[in-house]
């Protein structure tokens, strides 16, 4: 029934071992398949390997099952390979041979990587949407808490006054931050493959600089081993990004079980978002933080996972390729759930007010002190030994509040500047191109 | 003798264990211990906590000891726990106690924090120059050689007619994309951290606009908390870069590897770069690249070895960090060493020519026979069956040459869009200001 | 509802972000769960916390529904959280307050620790029986193949002469050596938890080894914090053995897909087991050998996604560790597949014999030729020289087969002690404790 | 210079990127060559390839090479490669050609392979020293402090009361059930390679059974592609092994961190064991335990670092084993200074007596409440509702005070059978048998 192979079947337990999960991931390709479909009959008919009408043909089938996709009608059928095979056995059964012309001058292996990197920037926008959402929570959960002082900790040990400010305000940076390898992985992602065929490209005069534009791509991979090479490349620079934003996830939800200890008990969460115990009434169970902790260890490990997939393989495709979304799919969706409930969750969060006032706290205020008395004119070494003897013979009470100023600090948090690195980092993403491109090519 | 501790000393055990590799690490920031405080004493100067006269003071002794390590003279002595105290202390022996008035609104944390950048920065650099000459080989090569066809592989089975020049052009545009995550890794490493202190800002008036000026960087780590988090994050990213480019190197190795092997017999290298032996003379061992393989390898474990060692720690300062070194540090050397001995091997390169031209090769061209009866005007169908028939019948015999004449295919290598795509990526690195800066440094 | 929580629910958000994948995954510890409660509820007795009758009807209870597990009737019902509540629903919907009673002296956690000891353990049986299945194919294919030589490479250069033979025998004793690892998982698995809690003991006079000769352990967890660490160490030792034979499975495929090359041409299998293409005849894509090392791969990075979890926690349980599950389960699915596969695969493999003869290999045997000379007794220096001027005037021509007797070698592949290896590890593995111990808790 | 080479001499570029680190790991492997080499000759000597002088010269010589060794004498020349050449060297220098004669029969390959397994072999047994020197220690600790009880965590929030005999004798425990990966990686490092030559066998009639032997091996790897094999594999199940106690320390490290912190305050060092300053006197500094922390993550990062190098590769040598060295040596290093240093800080802690007196610490005792009122004969539900109610009332005071009396409960610790199964899986490694071997082979 496979066009391309020989007069063999495979049998039961090899269809079964080589299909895997496929069309559980393979679902989510459909609509880019679409779309790079219609791109790359455009193309064949405008270097004359489609008539008119074909194309004609092929675009109304197209634009038909894209629209059974979106209204949730589509669906691989069982022993049907992937999506690809689905979509071209549709448009057989419906507009006969014309189907089968699609093919001409593309592979599976460059209509998977378009396919690919279509579905890619789609998901990174949906990330960039769930961070940038969270990113606002912590730019206004610090301006809120800004006079909320808490100790800083090094060594894990007491050691300075910080601020709840401070603290939102550091992990709103770190995602801005992190949108860097947002960027390069979204570049990455934005290259045309199409074209590169099985990889060492075509006789056929293809134009993939017209393809490159119909699908609304800022660049194309030239070379076309490098375009075929680009697959797994692509995925490991993706996991790159999302490793980085899940370090700030996991920082952040460290930062808070710690907190959330009795011990602590700088934070706390409504009942209805933990788990407690009528008979341990202290309790309250981060549950949700520590999952996010975990989750975002899972992410971590994409990178070293895609590696060792990857590594000492020689150019070419390798099968093995098809293992890669195992890891990259379900981490999109771990990715933008653990930001989803973050944000949901800290949408809840209660501070307490006026840790530091407590006497407990009072040393963290010495290096206050001996700075006040150096600004006062004092020399340091003096100041210093006044402090150490102060505090020696228990003769220490500091105001316990603190002048800081500089820029950056718990006086000067430097939200607006904070915005704005995230506000430019976000613009360098240019996603309304490929909104205009696929709307150009559904309703031309 | 520590200045800044209680009046007791480490045990032996506790001091060798705590102190591990720093001094052997330590030594190549010196320099950039150097150009930190210059930065930070002219800041202080600035908002009143040195005079005049001590900050010419200690410009004079910054700019000597810089001289000293330039010209080798410089080194940490033993019993000094690192580069910072041996600068400090130089400083103070030659100077007296303006020596510790550097200290001021710094801490260690933040000293080193600003050293490491420094340092990445250079190191960034360094590494993009070794990039760019393998690129810019790898460019000429193809050029050289887009005329040696040598077969294609899918499944590593003969699959379709391929090039040297296409292979040798896939490696340079694989480079250029690599530049995109040390793009990224740049933008963090030219962040300035100085001024966060302890982790969580000072009571002194810091103008951290002005040291961030003063070294050069595009920007600062504005929150103080997210300052000190960049360490280890920083290093996470540029392992992410590192990896990205070991990756192309490990590829390229595999390939050449392969390549050598009696049976493929692509490519060739003089007797002095391989090992050899008398009695089989057929065997030319390419350890070069299978070292080569197997350094990319451990530099792609880079990230997951700092992931392990940062993640599930919560916000602050803990000693864990100093350990980064040793992956980070090795690493930068590894890879570079990679970068110039792969050109250097390559500079001496022999492709066989006339590959494809050997009948055993013919059935590649089946592919380009049935599509050329396609343009022709053939249906797809009865070309492809035609072809079919004719191998079956032992009826093949194509003209063993190809025709593709598409963008990035062997036909039209792309070159000048890849050169671009290389030029476009490093002139987004700003190497320049850094220079000035540090000329202004030190000539002021 | 929950009897143990406060009077609030969490959220939809929150429940549904917590229980995540715990539904698909816990079904598997279903009959376990009854077992553990089984031998819980007989140590209850013991101590006076259930009476007899109590007993009787407890296990009337947990006997009916392991009975409706076996049958394919049991289910998760939506809404409720766990497998373990939904046991425990079952008893109580059944029998009343009985069978909360059943909670007694025991908490989630090591009712969870204990479901999935008893899962390992016969996760790991089935493991070894794969395992087994495939050894003693390799063994036969060893004895079948031992005439047919092939080239040893070294370097990936042509180096010495081997065989098939060889080749086949050196997997079957990497399996046999694979075991020693599954031996460790096993006897870390092989530890009885229950009894631990929370993870701090409990002031219920619970006998532990009671409970742990019920359930066929060899020994206990002794120490109750111990016993709850146990939990993601037991993974961590289980996805290192799972690494461990994955190893040689990557290594089996690799080497395959490398002898299908068609330079090689070494080994065949029949068409259903591969795919090709009527118009590129000689390509035989090596899909499953492809697929096998790549999940090889995924199951090689199972380690380190598991210690990125677990590493930098502090004792006591984590909810982390819930998703420790996402790893392990899959993983041991996949390794089973592989191997199964595997077995399959080489049911229907089918060697070239000759190779050897072939001229271009005559190099391989220029070591065979000194070595005799020398053995004939001509001084090494001497019989070298010869060899390297007899190649070096085209004048060798050695009789390209080998005389090798010592023992591991051609002529002597030692495959009894082999078997003789393989079966002395698995007779460490006492598996038959476990089924008599089931069947006295199901019986009685 | 060098025999098995064609006549020409690599590029000083060429030499040293391939010799690279190797001089300064092999110094470590000088003493074992010299074992393997005695072994090694005593067989040839007996298949008559020596004659009985030749045999007596060559012993002669390497015992006193291994006396040079002993007293640090020995050292490898610059430009001579590797530890084997200079032992070959300095044998040639010393006693003429019968030094070389010593190849017989042996390549470089399994020379290394026999070297590494011996040096594995010594180093397993010092780790295992180290080991055992630390949990006797925590045993020791866990009987003194079986009596200071500490709160337990579960999601680190407090939960039930805990000891730190308790907490001192999971850490025993843990240790004890490392071992089995010990075991595991023991078995394989004590198994011979020698005689696989360069990984195909040879052609000569050796006595593997008699090395096996002489340098006291249970076993040997028969097949001698597995021998081959084995190298890379060895490396990867010692790794595992050293994950596995690095994993102990690292939690053991996590929780002092915590434990030192000053919201806990649990336990403490002396000043000259952690670092402090005069105006932070609460400060306490656990760097130690910070660096043991990351060492460990080091190390659990080490059987990614080996897979990564290692996956994807064929059957036979390559040249990229010799970086696993890289790895694996350090690694000794750093996990037996890290069980050494443990040991050390440990011999010194100081804990606080008391803790579950104060009144913060009651409500973790409300499960112990409840349990007695149950022992007492009221309903589970009864007296939940009871305590549950009381807590709400604040009229709940209990005893702080637990009667746990179970196995491997805070009132029975189990630390005989904790000692016991320490010593059972010592008693698995018969290091005896290698001593008398080594003393065989040296005073013959």
């Amino acid at each position: 029934m496979k066009l391309w192979q020989k007069n063999t079947t495979n049998t039961k337990e090899v269809e079964q071992f080589t299909i895997g999960r496929d069309p559980e991931f393979d679902i989510v390709l459909a609509p880019f398949d679409v779309l790079g479909s219609l791109a790359h009959a455009t193309m064949l008919e405008s270097i004359g390997l489609l008539t008119r009408e074909e194309l004609q043909t092929l675009k109304a089938g197209l634009k038909e099952i894209y629209q059974e996709i979106l209204e949730g009608k589509f669906s691989i059928d069982p022993g049907v390979e992937d999506v690809h095979s689905q979509v071209e056995f549709l448009l057989t059964e419906r507009y006969g041979d014309v189907g089968k012309k699609l093919h001409s001058g593309r592979s599976r292996n460059d209509q998977v990587a378009v396919d690919l990197k279509l579905y890619y920037r789609s998901e990174i926008r949906e990330v960039l949407d769930a961070a940038k959402g969270l990113f606002d929570l912590l730019i206004s959960l610090a301006e809120k808490h800004k006079g909320d002082l808490m100790p800083g900790y090094t060594h894990t040990q007491l050691a300075m006054p910080s601020s709840f400010g401070l603290w939102f305000g550091a992990l709103a940076e770190s995602i801005a931050e992190d949108m860097e390898l947002w960027l390069a992985a979204y570049h990455l992602a934005d290259r045309n493959p199409l074209g590169s065929a099985a990889g060492f490209g075509s006789s056929f005069p293809l134009n993939r600089s017209m393809t490159t534009k119909l699908l609304g791509f800022k660049e194309m991979h030239y070379n076309v081993i490098n375009a075929q090479n680009g697959r797994g490349k692509t995925e490991k620079v993706i996991a790159f990004a999302m490793a980085g934003l899940a370090g700030t996830l996991n920082r952040l939800s460290d930062d808070i079980i710690i907190f959330m200890n009795q011990h602590f008990g700088f934070v706390k969460f409504p009942d209805n978002l933990t788990t407690g115990s009528s008979i341990m009434p202290h309790k309250k169970n981060p549950d949700v933080f520590e999952l996010i902790r975990a989750k975002a260890n899972q992410i971590q490990s994409g990178p070293q996972n895609l590696m060792m997939q990857m590594t000492n393989t020689s150019t070419g495709y390798h099968r093995d390729l098809q293992l890669l979304k195992e890891t990259t799919f379900p981490d999109f969706e771990k990715l933008k759930d653990c930001l989803n409930i973050t944000k949901f969750m800290l949408e809840h969060i209660e501070v307490k007010s006026g840790i530091l006032q407590e006497k407990f706290y009072k040393h963290l205020f010495s290096v206050e002190v001996v700075n006040e008395l150096v600004l006062q004119g004092m020399p340091f070494r003096d100041a210093y030994k006044k402090v150490g003897l102060d505090i020696e013979k228990d003769d220490f009470s500091p105001e316990q509040t603190v002048n800081h100023s500089h820029e950056g600090s718990i006086g000067q948090l430097c939200l607006p500047e904070i915005q704005a690195k995230m506000d430019q980092a976000l613009a360098k993403f240019d996603f309304s191109a490929i909104d205009s491109s696929y709307e150009k090519l559904l309703n031309n």
